[in-house]
């Protein structure tokens, strides 16, 4: 064993000569901190702070790592993403581009069914490699941390499928990940349009099936006339509240059904998208605590002209996030640094915000604000070091990716 | 020297097993083969086509590479770019963010004026060291040919400091490099606000020095209210002319000037912007096979709302090309891939046109249609390799990149 073996097996290291982007809240803006060192022991945080204020004892053993005075953020956050699923929809994309309808497009077996039967055609071996090089590159960015959701079996085998193939993920990737049951996405073809039957059926099959076999960290649902109602999303929320799952929602992205409000009224961690969401809503959601989590890449790609109300939720007091959305109908966006560019062109979001949303306030988004998302004492060892000279230069560039090294619990 | 070694070094390579998106004009659409290869010596492509009709004895001594049915595409070209250049404004970027004024900006040091003391200020290594790192994100996702712009040294020394570095690119790294020289880009402060004795300097000092020195392939100017008139840009364009540089321009950007017409008028190789240009300036621009360069990052950067009329390019028979136009203030955009997502998403490009636009086409824009762009013999064996399933894919995914090889000139 050499020596610096032993001291990576001590499990004892220090990354020194760095610049902190700590994002701790009990320092102001993005709570920098000039000149600084973070130690890590058994993957943990042990010390943040002022290099000259690094405890002695930390150093004893530790394996010693020169930032040459680069930057170190906490590792980013994917917190809203269905990277798990099949397929893809370039050839739909294609075909609008090329003029055709939406009847076109779903005569040629395109929308949101042609991914139902391609997740359900493939094996969870067969998911897991069709997913693994979304993975890839966010953790090329930096990401330690992402959420996956289900919604593309819509039935109880596929939707365990679905995350199961999530679970995996963090076997295969150094990654921390947190799985959502989203049953209720939208209607499976054997349905026939009978969407209470089918909510009943997540509500009453699906969902505890899922909860008994540990699968889901989080229930989500999508709210919309084009998907469920309130009432049929209220449905599914209560049994997750009965099995003790907390629940986020896909609200108000087309229109105002007052989704914001009923999540809040959940006590849901995040309520996302929200493009239409009201000043009650807003207010709802703030006092509530759920996170608003913003999809850029989504309105992006769909051509939406409608911007969530980023200014009322200033006003409001509501913690907002920012996340890709990955999925192949609506957002096929795996970078989360670009996703951070968009939120800060499309919807001026500022680079704070922007920086806040894929760290701190995107791990509040998953229940794991105490665990990750900022560099503090007591938190995982999370980490991205980067080759720029200001934090601002992460939101500022397009398909440019600076990271220098990712530190996922100490390593 | 091993079997494979000698084969190597007989200059002979084959792609087999391949989808080939050749481009040539001699085939509709994107010039698809299937079960295609293609034949490389001494870095020029000898044959391409469908595998059964490769000429037998080409395969001899030839190093064999099994392309597992991936899609070949011609290597990527990026036909218009500021990529030299020295410092970056994500702080003034920060700024505007945060609520600042234009004033604000330029009385912290912002604008253009930032970027012009940051290139002065720097030696030619110094502006290499910061140039490659955009130059090899342009490279990873299969880029083969860049066109680089002077621009920010806007005095004789710091113009050609800036095209000899751009030369330079070329032997640091396997790429071919076009320069452009762009001293009517911008009024230098010394200029004291007379735009008339600068073009005259730029017309009468810089040119002539600078194409004595072999240092430009082209001459560029920007035409704008906030620039130069299409008489100060018609002054350098007659030197350009008497010099036997061929032109191109930055034209109809923000305002009509009719530039696009100038630019036809020249015989340019390319008019670069267009969004406000008419249907007298694109019949012009087909008249005299003037290349549109679509720039959709800066449109989306600086937030237009004016459109590049597209259709009017089509209905005019205008060819078009897409490109990056990466530089430090308007347009911070080092993926070409994402170029073409944005073509498409915010200006309805159809996917074919995304794909001509970054090779043929772009090649076309760079006086290049000889020599690259398509994959046919007797042009450089520019090639990238993908991991995809149809071409499309290339334009529909945002943050993704699914090169898996690069080869330029044959190797
Ligand atoms: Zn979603
Ligand atoms: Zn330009």
């Amino acid at each position: 064993m050499t020596e610096k073996e032993r001291r990576v097996a001590a499990g004892k290291r220090i990354w020194r000569n760095a610049r902190l982007a700590t994002i701790s809240p009990t320092l102001p803006g993005l709570g920098v901190v000039e000149r600084g060192a973070v130690a890590s022991v058994d993957g943990k945080i042990a010390f943040a702070g002022p290099e000259a204020d690094l405890p002695a004892s930390l150093a004893v053993n530790a394996d010693m790592v020169d930032c040459d005075g680069r930057w170190i953020t906490p590792g980013l956050i994917d917190c809203h993403t269905h990277l798990v699923h099949a397929g893809n929809r370039a050839n739909e994309f294609e075909m609008r581009l090329a003029g055709a309808t939406y009847e076109e497009v779903a005569k040629a077996g395109g929308g949101i069914v042609s991914s139902v039967r391609a997740l359900r055609a493939g094996s969870e071996d067969e998911l897991i490699r069709q997913t693994l090089p979304r993975l890839d590159a966010l953790i090329a960015e930096g990401v330690t941390t992402v959420e996956v959701k289900s919604g593309y079996g819509l039935d109880l085998d596929n939707e365990a499928k679905s995350l199961r193939a999530g679970r995996r993920l963090a076997e295969e990737r150094p990654i921390s990940v947190k799985t959502s049951f989203l049953g209720a996405h939208a209607l499976p073809p054997e349905a026939a349009g009978d969407k209470d039957m089918f909510v009943a059926k997540v509500a009453d099959e699906m969902l505890p099936a899922i909860a008994a076999e540990g699968l889901a960290d989080a229930v989500d649902g999508f709210c919309e006339g084009i998907a469920f109602s309130p009432e049929q999303i209220s449905r599914v929320f209560d049994k997750a509240r009965v099995l003790g799952l907390p629940v986020k929602l896909h609200a108000d992205q087309l229109s105002n059904l007052h989704g914001a409000a009923l999540a809040a009224r959940y006590g849901a961690l995040s309520a996302d998208h929200l493009e239409y969401t009201d000043a009650e809503g807003a207010a709802a959601m703030a006092e509530a605590e759920t996170v608003a989590v913003i999809l850029p890449g989504a309105y992006y790609f769909i051509r939406e002209t409608r911007k969530p109300p980023i200014q009322l939720f200033r006003d409001a007091g509501v913690t907002m996030a920012v996340a890709t959305d990955c999925n192949p109908g609506t957002s096929p966006l795996t970078s989360l640094l670009l996703t951070m560019n968009m939120a800060a062109t499309l919807f001026s979001m500022t680079v704070e915000e922007c920086l806040l949303g894929v760290t701190r306030n995107a791990a509040t988004a998953l229940g794991l604000a105490a665990e990750t998302g900022t560099i503090e004492a007591g938190k995982w060892a999370d980490l991205a070091i980067w080759d720029i000279e200001r934090p601002a230069e992460l939101v500022y560039r397009m398909g440019f990716n600076p990271l220098h090294q990712r530190v996922w619990r100490g390593s």
